[in-house]
């Protein structure tokens, strides 16, 4: 397959094409809607390139084969949907207390349980504060366009390897299955990667054998790893912290959300912008660490924050925590894969505002 | 055996005899330390009483059994522990969406992944935010007393049966380990318990069959299904808040801290009063529905919050959402299954007491 | 339920009914056509006498359940069809090992691989040799009627206990699906089964523990595990040879069929009579122990053996064994779920007669 | 790695060595002693040649694995060792069925169960008779030496290809654990290997679909699947019967071994031709097919056959039926892992011959 840089994609396979440009060659997924086109491009596109697809049996198997590979220290992803990623969860604890480099790709659907294969923002709780037990975090890179899912996915392996965590790109099925025009970063030169040789574990010819785990019967020991761990956590929450801002200045009325939302609410922007209202937009691009520096600042300056998710209210909390009262926040969302339009969400907005 | 009213038991015992006396008579589980002792506690008694204890082989199995008796309306219950809870994610999230009555019990262990096996609390946001996919809640219930196990254990199935919901018990391994004199209810008359006949699944002889699914392919079909959701979850939260407090009033410091950390706290505050420095303490109840709009009213009275958790800080966001800002809130955790003294939280009090 | 003592039955219903009478009160099981009669019968029967249903979660679960159940020597039973009783070859292997009673179904369908769901022979090889690995045998019971079926239930249970051997049950999809009247053994007394407790696993209290394994790294006392097992089987060898012989007196023709051929042998034994060809049936009812000592003598009074299987010839082989090539030993069968009929098997044997 | 022709290798890793040289780049497992050391080969070989190696989550993972690679026509193994061959039953089945080229390796152990490491031949049964269900052979090799073991191996996938059937080398710890020079083919050249391209699932591009399966739900339409079986299978007993014959001419006594026990009555022929004895050795190279018609002309020329096995006795039935009682068969065992010496089998020999 010739590939130009530019041209027309599904987001699924942008996504899946980006890993392998990324330095991706371990992918390892078990087919759920609304996401399977990843694998089946990965099935198709990973021997190309001398890579590895496994179809595994199940979501269980899935993970815990992320985490065996990810102890070599190769690039290894894998991509799923939402029951199929609750079922990770315990094997991404594992992953992250063990402080392994990988990528998980969670293309969102209604829920809860079975649910549809719809668009939805229902699992920004289980993404951000850590469906898993214990005390992690991922790093959550959330795209609202193709273009921003193929730099995200670059961005998701670099800060996988650069603070050894595993990173959680959250999509939805609008991402997913649409198709736009997309610029392809070239094919990474795999010599050029992290090497990390001085941890992973690649058989132990001559040299001390690397030990992994995320296990210590030792209370003191372990909390010597979680010290470990939330230091990186604030080093991350220092440095990683990444958002859009759309038409802020001067702005009143400050609307928050991400992914495909942010998306739309840039034209709910424009058109109060249109009628006179002075909106801008706060999109978070790093759902953890969350932006909250700088939405804090924002919220000095507006008179009313209104989020909107696909979903009952999740990031809305982060949002609250982050303006700490200083300004009132509304929410309006729409559940079960309903995307909300941009007249419904400024019919629902003039109302909040009405009351204020 | 014979069960005497008041009695030395340890805490999975007690909290496995109560089950029982709440009408229990379904238990599932897969064998995990710290809480294994309330399956063999079930494995034994639960025969005496006619019911049915079964070992899975594995905790996937489990939730899913759990789900299946679910749907009978029969009181049910299945125990397990940190990574146990984990896989059992996507069930719960099925079972969630399905409402359906039933009781889990989490006795937390040190974390993330393997961990060990020492009291933590580091799976607040797990059991709280929602470990598994899409927007559903469980109500969360924290004893800090053998006996306060005992009597949410009554609770959590009568809330579960009351409002068709999961319920969790979040314990650690020091209520499941300690022993203390406890006073046992009597045993339920299961012909008083709730009937459910109109909705369980039981052979639809004579009748329509019911039908119950986690699950519309139809968006607008499945937001309804969310919005009757959220409407359960606004009445539990609207009625079901519970708390303690401890010597609040005139307090100038309010301590807040659940569970274990709750009951340890008691001597904290007790030893601040002695030094005549003015301190209290809330204890959160239910963790979900947290008790937002009482801490919210103290929170006005108070200088400065002090929140500890074994953990590295997670219901410390429910504690910043309920204040917005209006008091100072500091956090002090231990984290890997340490659990922290009372002199070292005098120590970090007074700490952070004097920077004010 | 009131059950009458002679009622017409379904064969798979009969056969779960004659098993509890004969005492088994567990029984696990994974549905699979043509025996999920079986399975749903004892979903609804055996709570009414205090046993326990199972439905697990594959045929590799269901055989380790029976081989855990069996250890308490209770009387425990399970049922499949083929492909489901091939993943049971492990655990089987494991039971004769351990030397533990048990009763299996095997409602053979057509093969080999998924194949269909109409009666078959063809897994008289993997029933009577040993589908799994290692020096063990069954006890191997074939009836040809709903009564043997009934009959023979009972005695699987009473061979099993008296030898501490699993025994199969091998059936075919007609057998499991037809209607006849049957006369239905009284309820045993369960206090009047074999105790075992000088073996069985039920809780070590007061005693030294029972130990029951598979198992002996030692070659030579693995050895002396293997010759007491063949011991076992070369007086099982003797005592229990079980046949149907009809209208053998002064026949010069030898007809060898199990099961349902056997049946349907009967009716072609019939027709040559009438036409005055003398010809008789041998129905082995035991595989094995294959009826070899009364086969022998009958081959030296008949001129030839004809042998009809549902399948392309299996148990022929222990014919062969058998008569020792004192006569001509022919072969007709059908495989694929096709039964014989009597004039297609009247005309094969014609013309095999016009040969000799 | 630089292979040279002839080298010192341990069983295990012959067998291996050659199977890639045969063309084998698929390969899947789980691991079991006694012949763990193909998998560690395959592992460290398999990607040097530009192979997949997979270690498996279970046997049962494993066979459909197998199942799954066969259908694309490529050349596919797995091993395993006795309680693993038992869980791939059903799989071989349907590979069987289906008639897919594939091979398995069984390094047998001790049995019946867990048993144990050492070398056996218990699993005679298992793997000439069929241990899955329905009408299918494997056509099985028993390699006495590890030139032969190497022989056999390239032999195998030929007869696979050949015959489009699962192919099964049948060998035991001896063999896998012994060391031997052995003299290794070319590595063949891929592109001269039978293509195959008819039949395989390779991606329906610009071509109707192919569809494999072992599943006909019609009767007759399974009959017919079957009866192209049978007649595959007569056309392999006409033309692959193999076996060696060792100093049979003038021999009165004939003794009958496979494998290692073949090996070790050489010794025992040499031993008895010394002391003026006619014995010669018969030792069965295809297990399936038997060779029946050589060991039948070879009993009209000796006074007794003397058939060896590590087993309570398999094979000595298909010797029975091949002499059709025209002469005596006596049998000597060992079980559990014992390996007859050439003394006990001479000393067990003469006493036999004493009766006579």
């Amino acid at each position: 397959m010739v590939l130009m840089k530019k041209l027309m994609m599904k987001g699924n396979e942008a996504i899946a094409e980006s890993a392998i440009r990324a330095g991706c060659r371990l992918y390892f997924a078990y087919p759920i809607t609304p996401q399977s086109e990843i694998a089946e491009y990965m099935a198709r596109r990973l021997p190309e390139v001398g890579g590895v697809f496994l179809q595994t049996e199940s979501e269980i198997a899935t993970v815990n084969m992320v985490y065996g590979a990810a102890c070599t220290g190769k690039r290894v992803m894998t991509s799923t949907s939402s029951p199929g990623f609750s079922l990770m969860q315990e094997g991404i604890s594992y992953i992250a207390g063990a402080e392994l480099p990988c990528v998980f790709v969670d293309v969102v659907r209604g829920g809860p349980g079975l649910g549809n294969i719809q668009p939805s923002q229902g699992d920004y709780f289980q993404a951000v504060k850590g469906g898993g037990h214990g005390d992690y975090r991922l790093i959550v890179l959330a795209p609202s366009t193709l273009q921003e899912a193929v730099d995200l996915t670059q961005l998701a392996f670099d800060l996988a390897d650069r603070y050894r965590n595993p990173v959680l790109i959250l999509a939805d099925g609008m991402i997913g299955q649409m198709m736009e025009p997309v610029e392809l970063p070239e094919m990474r030169d795999l010599s050029t990667l992290p090497d990390h040789s001085d941890w992973a574990l690649r058989g132990a010819r001559n040299r001390e054998p690397h030990r992994i785990a995320a296990f210590n019967i030792d209370p003191v020991g372990l909390e010597k790893m979680n010290k470990r761990l939330q230091e990186k956590y604030r080093l991350i929450e220092a440095s990683e912290q990444r958002w859009e801002e759309y038409r802020v200045d001067g702005a009143e009325y400050l609307m928050v959300g991400y992914g495909t939302m942010g998306r739309i609410l840039k034209s709910v922007v424009d058109s109060l912008r249109e009628e006179g209202i002075p909106a801008g937009l706060f999109r978070p691009v790093t759902l953890w660490p969350f932006p909250k520096r700088r939405l804090k600042e924002l919220a000095k300056k507006v008179q009313l924050i209104f989020v909107v998710e696909m979903s009952s209210g999740q990031m809305v909390e982060d949002v609250q925590i982050s303006v700490e009262g200083k300004v009132p926040v509304h929410f309006y969302g729409r559940m079960g894969g309903v995307v909300p339009t941009p007249e419904e969400i400024l019919f629902a907005f003039k109302e909040v505002r009405k009351w204020k």
